[in-house]
């Protein structure tokens, strides 16, 4: 009998009604002959929720206990669709991600999976329940309750097909798929059938929000096919998998974007080695995450140095980089209305002149474009956050990505 | 270094300004020299709206799933506790009951506690941590989620206070303690200085909210005494403890009261044995509380058998009752209308007369009795709904409970 792995993210589970849909789905996999494992995540905003009621106590709570805290919106849901299961004359069972042996690492709030002991899931399995798992969570070495950070459902149910030898993890969500751009900025914005790894890793990494950088990773490393999906509707959704033959192996597959970027330029800096090791040393000891850096050509012994961070990332950088501009001898600019725009395709890497025609459509549109880097299967242009948009929309059309009906 | 166990109840918890003036009382406990345990309850209403949730999915949840659901809501108190326990600069940490070594048997959404396994508890106090404990919740033999009825919270308080040797369990709610009567309906209620265990089981078990039944059998079992105070106040509450020479012998301590009894007579039952038996097994069958029982005086080989049940148990006596009526040839009554008001006190079991002051002060307020039970130390009876207010406040001021000043 062939195992699956569902997930269900919390808007596919807010509110009794969805929850009962969600039950129906289940019902109809396993009644078609297989083994279900289901991982849901916390119920729509109940998260934010919980994370209000936190701050409305502390401005920075021990993570050990936000991890207490949030990890029962998940417990939540779980029992809940239980229960709407048992009223469709099934039998299932809840576990927390303890109980579904999801061991974790001791890294309070975006802990890493370290291994899944699947005894009592395929104990359970074999007594014919289906198995619901609260997503986002797992349990350490010290036996506290962890969580995996934003996007942890989706990890969890990468992480336990993966143990289970599932033939594929079906990842339902609020939309049909992956988009060739976001439908909200772009309206003839076509679904991707298939998506390779690497394509989906970037998008991610680039601002498609339909899956975190991390599942996406952890899918590609143990090869789980993942196969995202409107709760919704019937559509087939999205594949996303080993690039290979069959695959279309378009030149551009998507555009992505991005509208929360600060640019940071540390003006001046003495052109000599080691400073840039301390400047970036002293932003990842803050826990800043750097994206885009850019160095500009050295002139009389000095050198500009561009980066962007997420903004909210922006006091924290700023703090740092106070804390070391003395000692170095610099000034820094900060420029907080950035935003980034990217084109991802696996065709790109034999393609000559993919760049080119990014550059020259942002122009055309006139969009100016303050930094650029680059990957194998990526371009990204940082803009100013108000051009977002319009380039977006621009390189939809000209790479043309749209629906030709 | 003394030992103290807290318990605060929902009330006490509920919103982030409540929670962070209970922090403040654990670490005056903590800095007066204690190791603390505190032991907290879901925040408000928050089990109710679980419990909404639940229904709106399922007439009848499993068991199993009801616990995962409503286990929830201790863990979002106790989390948030510690949280602001470390806002004050003192380190907490927050256990499940799972990781408190709260262990029970397997009877989901009622379940007793079997053992306390006190390893990590004694380990964590040891480091000098404050100690916060879900209550109300433990695990089975199974490793699953089993949570302890209602009032589960208070048990869990005394359980570990046992298990810890620790002097007393101190019990915070949003009342000052134990009352000589309900102040909402007797406004001259006098706060009892202290009461014995047995004055307190009979007082839970007619009606005293202030604690639930099983957490003071389990505090006598094991020679824990409770102290009940306002977690609002500085007020000294009221102490709950082995009868002793120094305690005050009223003779009565309190006039106690329910409005929510149903009345169901069997007439004409025959008179032969097996009977009741037969009648008492079926409601027990259907998991019907029974509360007081009376059978007339036997008339040409029939007689009248009356009880009262909580008139939530109501629809499972009936139907209970409905199953055996033709069988014994019996017709049933219901009266849905019912309260009864009881009298308790130490002193009662030596003074004679008590029970005749009783039903005059209540035949002079015009209060029909229907039913009279007894024990050693408590008089019951069970009268019409509508007149229990009066019959309190008449009783009250008979054994003159009231304050005298």
């Amino acid at each position: 009998m062939p195992t699956i792995v569902q997930k269900y993210g919390g808007t596919s589970v807010e509110g009794a009604e969805r929850i009962k849909n969600v039950a129906r789905r289940i019902v109809a996999a396993h009644d078609a002959g297989n083994k279900v494992v289901v991982v849901v995540s916390a119920m729509g905003d109940s998260t934010d929720e919980l994370l209000k009621m936190a701050h409305q106590i502390s401005a920075a709570p021990p993570e050990r206990e936000l991890d207490m805290l949030l990890s029962t919106g998940e417990r939540v849901s779980v029992a809940l669709l239980a229960m709407a299961i048992h009223e469709l004359g099934r039998t299932a069972i809840s576990l927390s991600g303890n109980q579904a042996g999801i061991q974790t690492n001791t890294v309070h709030t975006r802990a890493r999976i370290t291994g899944v002991e699947t005894g009592r899931l395929i104990e359970e399995l074999e007594s014919g329940k289906i198995v619901l798992v609260a997503g986002f969570q797992g349990v350490s070495p010290d036996e506290d309750v962890t969580t995996l950070g934003r996007g942890g459902s989706d990890t969890t149910a990468v992480a336990l097909a993966a143990a289970l030898g599932a033939g594929q993890c079906e990842i339902y969500t609020d939309v049909e798929g992956v988009y060739t751009a976001d439908p909200g900025i772009v309206p003839d914005a076509r679904r991707l059938a298939s998506v390779s790894y690497g394509e989906m890793l970037e998008m991610a990494a680039t601002g498609a929000e339909v899956l975190m950088l991390r599942s996406v990773e952890y899918a590609q490393k143990y090869g789980v096919p993942l196969h995202v999906r409107s709760s919704f509707s019937g559509d087939p959704g999205t594949c996303i998998r080993e690039e290979d033959e069959e695959m279309e192996k378009a030149v551009v597959s998507a555009v992505t974007y991005t509208s929360d970027e600060s640019k940071l330029t540390l003006l001046r800096v003495p052109d000599r080695p080691g400073v840039a090791a301390t400047v970036f040393g002293a932003l990842a000891e803050a826990d800043v995450n750097v994206d885009t850096i850019i160095q500009n050509v050295s002139e009389q012994g000095t050198t500009d140095i561009s980066f962007t961070v997420n903004q909210t990332d922006l006091p924290g950088a700023q703090k740092a980089l106070q804390a070391i501009a003395g000692d170095l001898g610099v000034a820094f600019l900060i420029d907080n209305d950035m935003g980034k725009v990217s084109i991802v395709g696996a065709g790109m890497k034999s393609y000559p002149g993919v760049a080119a025609k990014m550059f020259g459509t942002l122009a055309a549109a006139g969009v100016n474009i303050e930094m650029i880097s680059t990957s194998s299967i990526k371009i990204s242009c940082v803009i100013k956050r108000g051009q977002v948009k319009k380039a977006v929309q621009a390189l939809h059309e000209a790479f043309g990505l749209g629906n030709t009906v």
